[in-house]
């Protein structure tokens, strides 16, 4: 897929990515470093509850890299910040999940002619199709023609 | 100092915890796994443009770590999302970061009477004191004593 700058950006459709599957290793190797809570890393306290969950800070991690299968790494500049970050039910390890994001408006720079504000709706979805993760995201992306 | 529970929790108070200093290798490794811009993974590349910077959610697992050195890891159950969430500007290795988390609000579950619901603003600061990561949490508390 070729690079996706502002103008190719269209509000309403979808991109999607995927899928992940969410391995009991990497959850535990991830939660180990950054959120060790019983139910992340202690197998024997999690099987009480269900199994082992993922940190939430995880799955934003596994959105991310699963955003950079698609063509914006050259052309989205920076994240300007998330709204609505909902963790809607814990997920656990063997779980294959897939991203959808879809844009949901964007505008030109006022100050800087060579990037646009671009809005969207980013989800890691399970294989049922319901949101695990989902927030909204505001980045600057690159203009293809900044001239004109 | 005790394990924060939710009559623990006083709206308008604050906690703080660090520093954590970021190092290039750390930020270099988590960028290669989950956010391979060039600008947190190209040193030659990032030379160009004042450094390499570290993905803003690397910040966000760096700011859950430093929670982790608070007496939260018992009490708190779960986070139900971030609101707010603001990179305020590029961070770069080498920085010292301290944690302020400030509450904001709490009320009791109306379903479960072990727990609560609290809410509070995150920040990363510099050593100037100003906030380069910073966002809204709100999180399940248990109570110390559920049957009161």
């Amino acid at each position: 897929m070729d690079d996706i700058y502002f103008e190719d950006v269209v509000p309403g459709t979808t991109l999607h990515a995927g899928p992940y599957v969410i391995s009991e290793q990497e959850l535990m190797r991830f939660a180990a470093a950054w959120d060790p809570m019983p139910m992340h890393v202690d197998k024997a306290y999690a099987e009480k509850h269900g199994g082992l969950t993922a940190p939430g800070t995880y799955l934003l991690a596994v959105k991310l890299k699963l955003v950079h299968s698609l063509p914006l790494r050259r052309t989205v500049i920076a994240s300007i910040g998330y709204d609505e970050v909902r963790f809607h039910r814990p997920v656990r390890a063997g779980e294959s999940l897939n991203l959808m994001l879809e844009w949901t408006g964007k505008r030109r720079s006022e100050s800087k002619p060579d990037r646009g504000i671009v809005k969207g709706r980013y989800a890691l979805v399970d294989a049922a199709g319901e949101a695990v993760l989902s927030h909204l995201d505001t980045v600057l992306m690159r203009l293809r023609y900044p001239n004109v």
